[in-house]
């Protein structure tokens, strides 16, 4: 899934190019890329589908060379991750008979390839075996209030994996104090795997026109009139997550706690945590910055860009195509309803 | 005179493009195209001379297109302003006996030309008439450290002129204070007034050495052979200004109050005090700037560029060709460090 628009990281995300095509860590490769070479291990470059804005395809086939256009999947507008799901789980029907599947967001940070590799075999196994659907929960760290849980059943543990008791909302700092003590409450990562026919089986029963919709396609998934009979569906679309419309509800769900350096770096503050400080916790991405009477700021300019930063606690300094933003980290959810005054 | 480097508007101002050929207020105007738009109801278009650095002919021909080639002097390296102005009296003599002459800087800011204009008519009607030295000293508004001062005998008046009763340099801001209510001293604007022969005249007797290198190409200033002759003369010439070699020693100087609205620009902060803000307090000049939750600011961007200034109370904030800063106005004597730092 690499359809998001990425408002948060204005000025280096705008929407034609969002936060999957940056590299906000500074480490050569975006989003899109990493997450590409990260599933390599475990996935053959034949079977990755990407799903995305139409506008978004010559960026998708810049980044990741290796795919087919056949392999980029083209929403004409955006509807949320139910449609974009029901849309894939279509298309890998009209392939594959009988396809496990990982479903991820293309614009998340994982430091640990290997064991994720490992977290992804293991499930891909688990639902190929059983007719589940399987999300990866983030065993956490602290009481982040920026993600959803998932509360775990602990006594159903069958090799590393357990029923989900409930799905929850983002929390409050106090809750989110709670479920890290409680030490059964995981981060949802947003990555889901499954059985294709389990999933179809799911949206039949849970978003029946949604399924109606998409399965009136049948025979044109894969052909030349593919792109035409999706772009006459999709406005008509319910515009409804895969969370709400089928992961509350679903028969079996199950999650596998894993622990592999994942963020989904969605916000400025969460990019700062991960990155290298100096002496006085100032972190800095692209080009050369002086920093002088400051500390716990983030910095990012272009690699041949240069900048003094002097007399700044706890900022967010970010320059990127004649966009220039200078915020309290403290204030970032503000950047949103700023970067609407601007227009 | 537009040989200044004008280190502190970084990243404005660099070596490559000083503080002269810049627009730092937004007026759509440079300062060299300021000055000789603000003399030219005074002085003839081909009586202008710009004294520079050869690596800023290009820029001068550029911003003052009415100059003819020969009209620009290229100093081959800096060697302050006595060289400068001593270059330029020879070139004069080599033209016309007894021309009066204004000397002054291209990069300050004049927000009254009628009166400017007033106050060099009246100026040069007096230098052709007296063999002194004229400085025109502005009028103070506030206890400035940053500009030296004149005291003026306030015993001497002729037609608004005094004479001069000792150069002082910057003071301390106590001292300043002193100054401001003593009412007889003004800042020293840098822009001088005389007749060429009183000048020539004044180097002959205070700076002997310097008068005669530069009288033996007397055969030669106007002619192809002067750029080389120049080019020999100057790696040798003493640096020093023409305050501290002619003015103190001067045997007729004579200062003109003024209050045409002046500026010398000289820091990020005076630039702030001359700028409209809004509500807050905050300037910007360039592109659109949106500001929340700040006071006090400067906000210096390119035209096309767009800027989210957020959180911050009495910052300079700049961005031009690849280099941003953010720094304290009240720590803006430090940018020349930081910049050196960059390095």
């Amino acid at each position: 899934m690499a359809g998001g628009v990425g408002a948060r990281f204005w000025p280096l995300s705008t929407e034609a190019q969002p936060k999957q095509f940056l590299d906000v860590m500074g480490t050569g490769k975006s989003f899109i890329r990493a997450t590409f070479e990260r599933f390599l291990p475990s996935v053959p470059k034949e079977n990755f589908l990407v799903v995305t804005s139409a506008i978004y395809k010559a960026q998708v086939m810049e980044h990741l060379p290796e795919l087919s256009e056949s392999q980029v999947l083209l929403e004409p507008m955006r509807r949320n991750t139910a449609p974009c799901i029901a849309y894939a789980s279509f298309r890998i029907k009209s392939v594959c008979d009988n396809a496990n599947v990982v479903v991820t967001p293309a614009d998340h940070l994982v430091t640990n390839t290997v064991e994720f590799n490992r977290i992804i075999n293991k499930g891909l196994d688990y639902v190929s075996a059983h007719n589940s659907i399987l999300t990866i929960g983030i065993k956490p760290s602290r009481p982040e209030t920026g993600y959803g849980y998932i509360k775990q059943n602990c006594e159903t543990e069958i090799s590393e994996i357990y029923e989900v008791d409930s799905f929850k909302e983002k929390p409050s700092l106090d809750v989110a104090k709670q479920y890290l003590s409680d030490g059964n409450y995981l981060w949802n990562s947003g990555i889901f795997m499954w059985n294709n026919n389990a999933i179809l089986s799911e949206f039949k029963t849970q978003l029946p026109n949604m399924y109606a919709d998409f399965e009136k396609g049948e025979s044109v998934y894969n052909t030349t009139e593919e792109q035409a009979f999706i772009d006459n569906l999709y406005p008509a679309c319910q515009s409804i997550s895969i969370d709400y419309g089928i992961m509350e509800g679903a028969e079996s769900r199950c999650v596998i706690p894993a622990d592999f350096g994942w963020s989904d770096i969605g916000t400025w503050g969460s990019l700062y945590t991960h990155l290298e400080k100096n002496e006085n916790a100032n972190a800095s991405v692209g080009g050369k910055v002086v920093f002088d009477k400051s500390s716990g700021c983030i910095v990012n300019i272009p690699a041949d860009h240069e900048a003094i930063i002097e007399g700044l606690d706890g900022y967010l300094v970010a320059y990127y195509n004649k966009n220039l933003i200078v915020c309290k980290l403290d204030d970032e959810q503000e950047i949103k309803n700023l970067v609407e005054k601007l227009k």
